[in-house]
């Protein structure tokens, strides 16, 4: 039986297009024939590199502003929660991002990656605290403490930086991102539907290269 | 009878996405039963006034790769022919917007501004010299050399400047841009599907407000 083909969603927790992405991707990938591979990654020190000390949302005004009402526009339009806006925004992700990078080796990758965006965004709580994490582990029914814990070893805190490397090398530079097993590079949530279409081999583009 | 609703269309002649978004709302408002304003503009103001001196494509490179990749995906998607890159990107825009600008009191303002589309990006000609703009309305059977003598009056050029005000005020941050009657701003090619469904009164955003 060939194997299914995979698109690599890239995924940064304080990213509101990523929240959107993630509570959608699990169905339409099914509906596709698609393998999801979650990758969890830290947009900052990418955005860093760019000159951006925050969130382009923060230092452009009117972006900022045409994106809250654009995501809750399109919240509403997918049928999900009234965004909730945390405070600060962006939130810091480090601490949720480390657990997830430690949770790529685990099954609760996908379920802590969804109760970290929807406490976030759909009830507006802070994720930034270590508390915070362990909270929504336990809630999963896993030991938070323990967890947060191994995601700060220096084998995950480097795996965690690897990702970032990895991330800009294949030419990232925001989130979320999904890759298709051919290296073919989709930004934004809105390219979801084209990137899975890409993944199973529907590529208008391709049929004059 | 009701009026039809409108939708103000802004656009940029150096902006791949409102290239792709002028070569497809004329059919999909028609389908919407919407009336389309064409407003073009200068963008390069309102990214200066953010500190940008080029585009942001330029700016970041990265960002830059992924734009050209994804407007050739798009165009096939779209049906469009593939995309040429004029030389240099973005084109200097000001003599086109002005002769446009001009065309806002004239029946020749669509066609004029979907040919400087197609002659800088399906064919990847330079449309910044005032000679190439005289070339483009003489090919609509217009006399060109008086249109741009026109254009360039102070009248015309005063009208530039405060559509460009008028943009920024209210709230327009890039290309392309749309903007409901209500004053509802959508921006991006990608959103002109739902700026044509809000136009019409179709918002599942609003049921909860």
């Amino acid at each position: 039986m060939p194997r299914r083909p995979t698109l690599e969603f890239w995924y940064e927790f304080a990213s509101t297009y990523s929240y959107l992405a993630a509570m959608r991707i699990e169905a339409l990938a099914e509906d596709a024939g698609v393998e999801v591979r979650w990758r969890p990654f830290l947009v900052g020190p990418i955005f860093a590199a760019q000159g951006w000390n925050s969130s382009p949302f923060n230092l452009y005004p009117a972006k900022g502003r045409h994106m809250w009402r654009d995501v809750e526009r399109e919240a509403a339009r997918l049928g999900l929660p009234p965004v909730k806006r945390p405070d600060p925004f962006p939130q810091n992700s480090l601490s949720a991002t480390r657990a997830a990078t430690y949770g790529m080796d685990h099954d609760w990758l996908v379920p802590f990656s969804k109760a970290v965006y929807e406490a976030e965004f759909a009830k507006g709580q802070s994720v930034a605290e270590p508390s915070a994490v362990v909270g929504l582990l336990n809630g999963l029914g896993l030991d938070g403490t323990v967890i947060l814990k191994q995601a700060a070893a220096e084998t995950n805190k480097g795996r965690l930086r690897v990702n970032g490397e990895e991330a800009r090398s294949r030419g990232i530079f925001g989130a979320p991102t999904f890759l298709t097993g051919d290296g073919e590079l989709f930004w934004g949530n809105d390219r979801l539907e084209q990137a899975l279409a890409w993944a199973v081999g529907d590529r208008p583009g391709a049929m004059r290269e």
